[in-house]
């Protein structure tokens, strides 16, 4: 297959993730995010709680959001994710989020992760790791 | 000294601890409960943070909350916390929450707290801990 | 039908809900049994959503929570809710969150909400609203 | 006086701030980022609640953050944030976040905002607004 490695899961909009504003409130978007990456390494076969398990941890080193449209509370959304290295050492997710009714795009944006062991230290990834986001 | 240990400290209301009601969602009360053990369990002398150094982990058992007025984004807050033993194994912090202005009642509450190692197994509490919330 | 009106719904633990000791933060209880009262609601045929847009709002005036169990990243939560009036001008939510997998609690407890109108102020429970919680 | 009008203020990591990782969970940078904001635009004389009350709000647009450093449970943290127009219709916020003992990075970033009015809808900056951010 080509073309990077993709997913697309689906969640509501909480109460508690609304502000005084009426929309959800700017932080909310890297959560989302994080709900993309999960289920994307789920469906690659490596839920990231495994990884974890086997010692390899995805720090966070950069997040960049860009807030396109409102969603408001009990809104369902549909979160796309894709996964690629960035670099030799680095993974990079992109993510868009858009409301699944209708498609208004919601936010877009990318994390930037380290690949690190237990105490936060860099370490070569893996070459399962690499693999799996080549798809 | 006679009565339960007791401390205020001050916090304002955030605006990502708002909802679309306009004012602060439930859940950040148990937040605004955890600033107040904190700052007092530091004015005590032993802060939280070296408790889990000495192997002595809180977590929670019981949280209850009685929501009693609004507060919002940038309101000033005065958090009053005390402190005393539960039974023989566990701890319990009383916590009550005003507008630092004007004095109106914003929440109330306790939250009850096991005493725990690393692993989260209960443990006895230690003569230091015991002795701490009894002034 | 007797009985109280019930309806279950799954949610997984986000990495944002866990704290540095390793499961659920304690205030994310209180977002859980939101996503169970939002659930039990949609099942019932009126959305909170909706209600809101109807000009009948849910406060909060009170909140208990146990904690049973530990809860970590990634793990599939079953999610319980149940409601009754209290009295006749509040509405009670029970909810009882367990390991989707083996079935172990986690968290249990209630929420009691005011009803309100848009400015916060008590109203009379519409029929409609305590016709929909009596089975 | 020349140069980008700035202010720091202070703040203590939260146990609720905190991730199984062990330091503060990435979204958390952003609510920082908004504390900045804040005691920023409070000690240029306009709280944003004020501005919200003369109809004046700042959507985000866009954040960037760049994580450069642990911060563990009660670190004290030092926020500096500093603003400036982005083209003629929106505002920016440069924050760094370091820690107060050592001065080690933590995180650092921006954001940038709409002029916006309580619908949401896009308004030309008030004068006082484009003024008060030019020292």
């Amino acid at each position: 297959m080509s073309g990077p490695v993709k997913n697309t899961t689906f969640l509501r909009v909480r109460y508690s993730e609304t502000d005084q504003m009426g929309t959800f409130y700017n932080s909310r978007a890297l959560e989302w995010f994080e709900c993309g990456r999960t289920e994307l390494l789920r469906a690659l076969g490596v839920p990231y709680a495994d990884m974890e398990h086997r010692g390899v941890y995805l720090p966070l080193v950069e997040s960049h959001v860009e807030y396109l449209g409102r969603a408001r509370y009990d809104d369902a959304l549909r979160v796309t994710a894709s996964a690629a290295m960035s670099g030799r050492a680095r993974l990079r997710f992109d993510v868009r989020v858009t409301q699944d009714v209708g498609g208004q795009d919601v936010v877009r944006g990318y994390t930037v992760h380290a690949v690190a062991n237990a105490a936060g230290r860099p370490i070569r990834p893996p070459a399962w790791l690499s693999a799996l986001v080549k798809a």
